[in-house]
């Protein structure tokens, strides 16, 4: 997105235009691509107006990932409610909304700006709503002492198939087979003992 | 890896010590730090000798992800083989190494090199490798049919698994936790139509 400076910004127009200038900026060159200085060119502010604004780029990535999540969370609380507690319209909203934001996916979870993500409150309260979804979802099909790993469990296959999509590893027939992926989650797939000494199994 | 150039190098000795500089500087800044000239620099050689031997950064970056995709293969070859096909072992000598090659396991299924890395043929039989190790084992558990999608799901689990892990994503408990996620997989978990309409499960 362009924005061109015909006036003067008010305070809260120019922290909003260059967060919009921001995402675009993460969007067309990726995480490592970020910077302040591209940010405020592309909204024609002088940097000490963006420096204002967000004082490192640390500021901004997690303003940027506060976005992120945000909509994430709205995305999946969006998904209808099953009363059995069946996660599959939660999982393809995720991996959807990731392909469709795929540099801000990356910097949410990514190790980049890890730090300053890791200490957002806003974040922290996003990501607890999710975790709450998943969790409420799961308490109604497994025993309590399952959730925890039942949770790492769907979290790293959407994790892991969004990225494989966004990366280009894995072709366009994935997309056709998540419904296939997820019916054999369900029926499961015996994978034997993790070490040949392992009791799992 | 530091090594100082007190004599010339011979022709492969100049590569392999371009390449030990630069799994250095890839897992020193990641994989958009990696650049020939500080890698040149690493070694003590001029630029025009690093130029010899890798054109370009891609060139670089595809001969790292060749001695990754080796690697990881090799890894998993040296497995015990489970007559019944079971793939646990496996997917922990996958994350097992990714963790120990973050930024080489970043780069070799991130999209910064995608291009070169699609485009060698070293890289694409160690990946036919690895996809007959798991097709394999899967095809004495399950229908024909379901293979595809099923090494697409082992592949996504052990891929968001190991990201999640590298990237400081998921505590340490996960790694206690990944027993119990395997024993999940294998007994399943429903997860409902992936659609309201949807008729998966």
């Amino acid at each position: 997105m362009i924005i061109r400076m015909s006036r003067p910004y008010h305070h809260g127009d120019l922290r909003n235009a260059l967060l919009d200038a921001a995402r675009a900026v993460l969007e067309e060159r990726g995480p490592s691509g970020l910077t302040l200085r591209e940010t405020a060119r592309k909204v024609g502010a002088a940097a000490p107006s963006a420096y204002h604004h967000f004082t490192n780029l640390e500021e901004l990535a997690a303003a940027l990932a506060e976005q992120g999540f945000a909509e994430l969370t709205a995305a999946l609380e969006a998904m209808p409610a099953d009363e059995r507690g069946r996660l599959a319209p939660l999982g393809l909203a995720y991996i959807a909304w990731a392909r469709r934001n795929p540099a801000l996916y990356r910097l949410m979870f990514g190790d980049s700006f890890g730090s300053a993500i890791g200490s957002n409150a806003n974040i922290a309260k996003s990501r607890a709503r999710t975790q709450e979804l998943v969790v409420g979802g799961l308490r109604r099909q497994l025993n309590e002492r399952d959730v925890p790993a039942a949770v790492l469990l769907a979290w790293s296959l959407v994790h892991g198939l969004a990225l494989l999509l966004i990366d280009g590893q894995a072709g366009l027939e994935t997309e056709a087979m998540i419904p296939d992926i997820f019916r054999l989650v369900a029926r499961g797939i015996p994978l034997g003992p993790p070490t040949p000494s392992g009791k799992v199994l």
